[in-house]
């Protein structure tokens, strides 16, 4: 079996430092944040433009991400087995429980959002397809914790920051949180991601039962959780069974 | 100057045969289709598995796009700049037309929708960001083919597919449109990419005045060309007066 190819690794590597923090940088910098000489760094830069995966900005010369990207990505959603198949669940579990809807899938550590469907009102909300949400703190990634022992392998302490004053931040805390998880069988967060808002989720299983994702409902806490807190009963079973008629269109059987 | 990296050119060229028919292909496929040998090809997707730019299907070994490419085209958009200082004008524009918004931007001989505003009414629509347009069939292609000389020395006879019975698929017929679209300094297609529907569109301009891209309306014939199959002036101005202003945005100075 033949090595990785350390060409293909380290253009990676710039695409994904491109993708954080300001978006543009030059070459120096991202020779000096990768540890490659820039001679190195400005070949591979060089090959990347001509292939559209980033862009030179024409006034300061620094490089950013490219259009091509963008339609790798969407092309990604294309023959996402996982979203199209919930596309239809996640808008019904919308209608019915009145909130927004997310889908996420385990990526380097986060959660990626591969679908999102706004809450079925007339407020200003941004689609969140494609953004990255923490672990420990959204309902969502507690069930992938609870089910996917990689994402959970790849959980370190150093990832649990604060984002409200009742996120989860030490090890112990969060480790009965997803327990729990697993002994319900969904999970919920309240305020723990965003003061006022609460969601909950279910976990989806793919071929052979796997955990291959998670879907969610988010809203006010008062909504989402009326009744001391507590996740409304009637909005978990909503999810409860999003989640198992995706699990089953999946090919997950019964389990 | 350095050479273009040949593995990091055919790990594009395999990323961009992904994104292309069914999205899923075997190991053998791939090196045929690209004319590697199966050694060659079996080392790149492996290292374009390790850095989740592809996917191998459990069950059929088959590979296709990785989740890491979503959250890629997810930043390229945040950093676009053309995207982030039109996402205002857009929603005024879709407000003050009736009619749905894109903004476009040529991708390897397509126009690569950056932005979409849906039409401001129940209707059921798609998110369109992301995917690729004809040249020739729309007013946003138009205006790239009419502005852009790169653009326009890419398209080949071979493109002008048939849309409807008024696509333009003669370079003859297209070269009279797009240099009426210079004269005019805006473009219009009435039925030549979808049976009912036309659109308008304008040139955005960026720094020193080059055209870096364009926004249209699109919406039914009788309300976007109410009179002779002409486009309305009203909506006209205001694409205008939309991509004016993006312009001013992007640094374009007065042209």
């Amino acid at each position: 079996m033949p090595g990785p190819v350390q060409s293909i690794e380290r253009a990676a590597a710039i695409l994904r430092l491109l993708a954080r923090g300001s978006g543009r940088l030059g070459v120096g910098e991202i020779a000096t944040s990768l540890g490659l000489a820039k001679g190195t760094a400005h070949g591979i830069l060089r090959t990347l433009q001509g292939v559209g995966f980033v862009e030179q900005d024409r006034a300061s010369g620094k490089y950013q991400l490219g259009a091509t990207l963008l339609h790798l990505g969407t092309s990604y959603l294309d023959v996402n087995d996982l979203r199209s198949r919930a596309i239809n669940w996640a808008d019904a579990l919308a209608a019915r429980s009145g909130e927004a809807v997310r889908i996420g899938t385990p990526l380097d550590g986060k959660v990626l959002v591969v679908h999102h469907v706004f809450r079925p009102d007339d407020s200003l909300q941004t689609l969140d397809v494609g953004s990255l949400l923490p672990l420990h703190a959204t309902a969502l990634g507690k069930v992938l914790l609870a089910y996917d022992a990689d994402v959970a392998s790849q959980l370190k302490d150093d990832d649990l920051a604060w984002f409200t004053r009742r996120t989860l931040v030490t090890a112990e805390a969060l480790s009965r949180s997803v327990a729990r998880v697993r002994e319900l069988g969904w999970a919920a967060e309240v305020e723990e991601f965003a003061t006022g808002l609460a969601s909950i989720a279910a976990p989806i299983r793919g071929y052979g039962g796997l955990v291959v994702g998670a879907i969610s409902i988010a809203g006010a806490v008062e909504r989402v959780c009326p009744v001391a807190r507590r996740a409304d009963p009637g909005l978990v079973a909503f999810v409860q069974n999003a989640a198992r008629a995706i699990s089953r269109d999946l090919g997950a059987g019964r389990w």
